[in-house]
């Protein structure tokens, strides 16, 4: 994840902010020497003590929107890197967050496989464990009626970043043994929803995992304890939490999280469903609203990511769509993961649009709103909308989201 | 990091302990089909709401040790996947933890260059933005007389792994200019300690980080905040907390940190002193102390880590140190990252004894403890000490540490 300045882009913008840095940002000084000379010293006082739980800063207080009881939303324009905190990982839930106790938890696995079985979560931690930072997204995660007024957290705040840690749900599969016919296999939750999904076998045999950790710890009550069901690049709701059951079958089981929900109509009358990838996109985290930029040089950073492999290519726009520059990438570049984009960029004043573009490796490319709006219909319900998004600078520097009906 | 099959010798155990587990884990059942029949299920209570920030369940309470109010232990043994949570990761302080309002803390870049300067963290957030996932460990991370009721955190604790994002301390010398003659670097924290240790210009320039951010968010007060200089695969306490000056040098400056302290007398009586390099190390995280084994499949899984860049090969012994076994390592292997490693492992019952042994890119082996005891001498301070350490398993299925004099 070191500096990697291979773009010549990126090297060439590099030099320039650091030789416009030296009068724009930081205040010059004349031989200082002494540490005491320093206004503010907190080294005259002895500090606090050891612990048994780091806490946050007091002047740092991160958090969540919590919309409507079931939503949490990730505070992205505040983040750095690419990882998100446990606490501030979004979460949708359809019938609250059911506290359950992990001695008494259990997984059923049974349908047509040779060996039903029932396992604990001890007998999880047997298995050979697997781990993988990846992404997390709701399939709903566009606000489509925004106004101007609307962070990165409150547009897109559904997604997070986590390294998650569990049993390859293949490994299960292999110990149960899947009948010849086996094709699909019911995911169910045990909130008090019963959320429940059909998935194909063709995932759950590929990178598909039965989840007891994240971010090296147990996964929060939030994020499904004691275990979930964690499909890479899949859309969230099917990465079903608090796992009690995985029923295999010859065919999907058409619940309603699948029949009613979570299918979107395309124009013309079709209904798309099972549409389980999520698209690659991006999103600018800052500078956005609620900024307000003084001239001189800033870094243009955001997130990029995809549900069908790596990012290769961001593209950042500051002039409204009309030319596009390559951001760099900070590596390592994880498939299915977010990736953190930058591009340093100097505000010489004046209004500007700034936008971002992502391109992954199956040549994918995030379309424009107004290509999605083509394909969906303008009464889209929003499940799978990934638009290039952009943000207003006007000429006194405020930051505002670019607002634009859907339709 | 997904599941890597590669080495023969994983994929055969892996085919073994899935024929196994299917006697030894989980409990069979027959024809269960309903999911009513799961005896307790929270489906019938409305859970809890949205909130701002996530919590822990319940049922999960990890925590540090913390010892003489100045270390706080990561509970190494209970973490999974390769990440630290930020409240879990390890601390060492000198004076306490300060308290600092980032609004009025300020950086001073001094001494041999052209353009001194004062930063302010605004200042910072404005230049190009670097993330890595890398270890921090004290250069003290041995408990050198434990006893055998030792866990992995008391023996070794003080090693956590986090995304570290912040400004290229390169980036902020070239923006100072470096004068010809510049060879070290003073780095102060505004601890009640006033920690400062000498850095050579050359990891300055390398891979150094002025960091502010920790997982995403801002660093937590007990790893620096506002600031903290990061240097990758370096001894704890050369990586300055509450960073508030540095200072370019043509010598080092012979601080009380690397003079009094945090150097090794080697054998003879000469003294090591500016060991910055964290050598190659490993640690069986699980099954340890204190847990007790049942018969049958287990993995055995551990951390391993090298200063001098990448992991290439842990070893494992179940017959303290007889024969080894290759480990698999998880990928993505990161440089100076911890790196996690696991092999499949049948207890049948009688003693063992199962120790780790890494190595890493430059061809670095760890140690025995007898080795470093002849190196070192048998009165050595416990700086630098990287031992293999191994852990019995008693003929009951009870772990203990192999517990040893140091000399």
């Amino acid at each position: 994840m070191k500096n990697d300045d291979s773009s010549k882009n990126a090297d060439w913008t590099r030099r320039q902010i650091l030789a416009a840095l030296a009068a724009s940002a930081g205040t010059a000084v004349a031989g200082v020497s002494q540490a005491k000379e320093i206004a503010k010293d907190p080294t005259k006082i002895p500090g606090a003590g050891a612990s048994k739980l780091g806490a946050r800063s007091n002047f740092e207080s991160p958090e969540r929107i919590a919309a409507f009881g079931v939503i949490s939303g990730t505070p992205l324009h505040e983040l750095h890197g690419t990882l998100t905190p446990s606490d501030l990982h979004f979460e949708r839930h359809h019938a609250g967050i059911p506290s359950i106790d992990p001695g008494s938890h259990e997984l059923l696995i049974h349908g047509l496989v040779e060996r039903p079985l029932k396992l604990t979560l001890a007998d999880l931690l047997r298995f050979p464990a697997v781990s993988r930072i990846a992404f997390l997204e709701c399939s709903g995660n566009l606000q489509i009626d925004a106004g101007e007024e609307t962070t990165p957290q409150n547009l897109c705040g559904l997604t997070s970043q986590s390294e998650w840690t569990g049993v390859a749900l293949s490994t299960l599969l292999r110990e149960v043994g899947l009948r010849p016919n086996a094709q699909w296999l019911l995911a169910e939750g045990s909130d008090a929803a019963v959320l429940s999904r059909s998935i194909p076998i063709e995932k759950a045999m590929d990178d598909a995992i039965v989840a007891y950790a994240q971010n090296g710890e147990a996964l929060r009550p939030g994020q499904g304890y004691p275990i979930r069901l964690f499909l890479p690049g899949w859309e969230g709701n099917a990465n079903v939490k608090w796992l009690r059951r995985i029923e295999v079958s010859d065919r999907a089981f058409m619940t309603r999280e699948e029949t009613s929900k979570y299918s979107e109509p395309i124009k013309g009358g079709t209904i798309r469903a099972f549409s389980f990838t999520m698209d690659a996109r991006s999103v600018i985290t800052t500078p956005t609203y609620p900024q307000s930029l003084e001239r001189g040089w800033h870094e243009i950073r955001g997130l990029a990511w995809s549900g069908r492999g790596r990012i290769t290519k961001v593209e950042v726009s500051v002039d409204g769509g009309r030319n596009w520059q390559d951001a760099r990438l900070a590596g390592p570049v994880l498939t299915k993961a977010h990736t953190r984009f930058t591009l340093p960029w100097k505000w010489a004043g004046g209004t500007a649009e700034l936008s971002s573009r992502a391109t992954d490796e199956t040549g994918y490319v995030q379309p424009t709103r107004r290509a999605l709006i083509d394909a969906r219909g303008a009464g889209s319900i929003p499940y799978h909308l990934n638009p290039i998004v952009s943000w207003l600078v006007e000429a006194d520097g405020r930051m505002l989201y670019k607002a634009e009906p859907w339709g």
